[in-house]
């Protein structure tokens, strides 16, 4: 790696190590990439430590489609410093401790501007495998060819590329590790619970699937006063775990003998759940977390991404009964103020972020974050980068 | 038809002329049947005029599962005179101007009691076939066979029993045929965009299907001061009508050549309507609702009854971005509140009633009203127990 004085590398490509991708479900390589300098609204940005996402791991799996692009530098949750900024970039400077987002917030089109959204819409989707603006890739490989981007911030590597728009800048009160975790997972979840489903005052909440973002709904509910958060999963390992998080009850959909996870649930609820949450990816249990929620008025918060493109069929009697279903992308959350708000409720000892790192490991040894995650074992791995 | 004394009749059977159907699908024959006294809870209507819903043709078509039960009496939209009172039937006396109402509003279970609940669950569906609290019948044919009641109402008859859940007594300055329209359709329209979507000033909106169901979301939008109500409809005798009731735009979905209509609608809308509602019944056509409303903060509402048991196929990529499916029996309606407050309205010139009423028959030749409905031809049409 060079070094890391910005007047000796601003404006100029920054040489240094990144984990590589090649091919969808290989091992990452750490290899040389070359990183250019930021562009016009553009900010580079030093990686203090990252973490792995249930939501690398779908694409990283994924092989078929305009989404499946390789070779790539995937990490979407991060905390870094700012090494330098491109032109028009005024509300960022070096030294800035920052978080990476991927979900923009712009601040000038109708969704930042509108409370209701916050999927920007000046910087849709496109398969984010390259910047925001240009679709055009910061990475080169050893050979000079171009690696993709992912979600707009690719964090495993020393130096990354991010449009203004995905950056965040916060306090440097908190550890960075444990700000970490709020740039994806945890704002999801505790977003989803406070913000998308507006979770009340004693209310019963069901969440499927227990890793850091069903447990950040659980902690986002249990702030709220939920009377009773059930936790469902298939790992009972996750159930010690959950109880950290304010989770009161366990459904193991694996031990619901001739019952099914719904009936359990209406069973335990009077009726049905006020709330749901899928946190998995899966459409099927998208439909049970559905048939779990109460008739009348129960809310279905969808967070799982779809790992197989399935589509999630529901029986529109159900919904005409009063049932709603919404989703959301990083849990309804804006960036540049909810996070911020966030921090200082981890700050004031509201917001436990402390449980969710389960594990600490070096950038050397960062396909060891995808096996912890692939077989259960972590909730977050933090993954520093100087170590 | 035997006198209308209630000292007469009172705790006595009354023998009067009722619209059977025998079998599905099968025109209705006016016969002489015995309608019971009410039992405790349950009020005996004489019923002044009745209109048909669309929901009766479903059912009336049905021919398979248990909700196809005949001989049966349909009808649910309608205005009678209290007759007589059972037992424990404080709210109500004879003489009242009542209507019956097919969504119970028991006022003592959790959904009744709720806010965000209108559908009772003291008195749940089970098909209703029969009276709401023990699910047998007050009818018997001429040969003392009892026939099936039909939406806890059964207005196709000179006399009905109701129980005092699906009653609400109302103003006797509302002509009764507008009071009619209140018992169903339009009410759950109003209530569909005021209370449910609670469409918001200046917002877009998306009607599919422009029967009374959805033109009375059309009459809510603009009340509530939507600037662009935009109906989508196979017949283009509803494009005209439809401007009576607000409706800016129309979408004919045989005329749309190479674009789907939720293409058409996100262009005349600049990404997708705020507001969508599905008023047919027809799963494909809650997908295209659901494929017209805004990423970010679109709501569809589901209030059309599937025809077909079809199964709503959602992609779970379009619910994360942060658009919502919900639903409603009866409009979010709360009967005993909600139907007084609209009856204000009208009696104000707040809310047109009016222009639902396309036609007006006697009792005697009710299948024509079937005719109308199923050609395309009535909104509602007024069908007079004395003509
Ligand atoms: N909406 C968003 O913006 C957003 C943000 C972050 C993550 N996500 C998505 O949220 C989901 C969860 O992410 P995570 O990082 O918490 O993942 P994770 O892998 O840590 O947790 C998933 C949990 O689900 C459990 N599980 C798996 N299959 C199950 C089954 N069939 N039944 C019950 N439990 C089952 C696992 O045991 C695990 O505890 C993923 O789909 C991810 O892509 C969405
Ligand atoms: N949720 C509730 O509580 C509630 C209450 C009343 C009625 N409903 C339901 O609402 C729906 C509408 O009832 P209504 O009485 O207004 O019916 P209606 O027959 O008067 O109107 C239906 C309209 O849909 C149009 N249509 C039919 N197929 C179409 C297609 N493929 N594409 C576009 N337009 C099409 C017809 O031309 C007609 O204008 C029905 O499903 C009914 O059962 C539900
Ligand atoms: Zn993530
Ligand atoms: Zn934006
Ligand atoms: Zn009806
Ligand atoms: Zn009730």
């Amino acid at each position: 790696m060079e070094k890391n004085c910005s007047s000796e590398t601003e404006r100029k490509p920054i040489r240094c190590k990144a984990a590589i991708c090649r091919s969808p479900g290989e091992p990452l390589v750490i290899e040389e990439v070359e990183v250019a300098p930021p562009e016009a609204w553009e900010v580079r940005i030093k990686i203090l430590c990252t973490s792995l996402c249930h939501s690398d791991l779908t694409f990283w799996k994924l092989d078929m489609g305009p989404a499946a692009a390789f070779p790539r530098i995937f990490g979407h949750e991060a905390v870094g410093v700012v090494e330098s900024v491109g032109e028009h970039v005024e509300e960022l400077r070096e030294g800035d401790t920052v978080l990476p987002v991927f979900q923009p917030d712009c601040g000038e089109c109708r969704d930042c501007k509108s409370q209701k959204s916050n999927d920007c819409s000046k910087f849709p989707i496109a398969h984010y495998i390259g910047m925001p603006r240009d679709g055009t890739s910061r990475f080169k490989d050893s050979n000079g060819q171009p690696v993709h981007h992912f979600l707009f911030v690719s964090s495993f590597t020393e130096y990354t590329v991010v449009d203004v728009a995905n950056v965040v800048k916060i306090s440097s009160d908190i550890p960075v590790e444990k700000a970490c975790l709020l740039s994806c997972g945890v704002s999801t979840g505790v977003g989803a619970a406070w913000k998308v489903a507006e979770v009340e005052e004693g209310s019963t909440v069901a969440i499927f699937g227990l890793g850091a973002v069903g447990l950040a709904v659980a902690e986002g509910a249990r702030l709220r006063g939920a009377s009773k958060i059930i936790g469902v999963d298939l790992n009972p390992a996750k159930f010690e775990i959950g109880k950290k998080f304010g989770v009161t009850d366990f459904v193991n959909p694996a031990a619901c003998l001739e019952k099914s996870v719904s009936q359990v649930i209406k069973e335990m609820t009077d009726g049905g759940a006020d709330y749901c949450f899928e946190c998995i990816g899966l459409a099927s249990l998208m439909q049970d977390a559905i048939c779990s929620s109460r008739q009348g008025w129960g809310r279905t918060v969808i967070l799982g991404v779809e790992m197989h493109g399935s589509p999630l069929s529901i029986n529109p009697n159900e919904i005409l009964r009063g049932k709603t279903v919404t989703g959301s992308i990083f849990g309804g959350v804006k960036a540049k103020s909810d996070i911020p708000f966030f921090v200082k409720k981890y700050l004031h000892k509201e917001l436990n972020l402390d449980g969710f790192i389960t594990h600490e490991i070096g950038f050397q040894e960062i396909n060891k974050a995808f096996d912890l995650l692939l077989q259960g074992k972590s909730l977050r791995c933090i993954i520093w980068m100087d170590k």
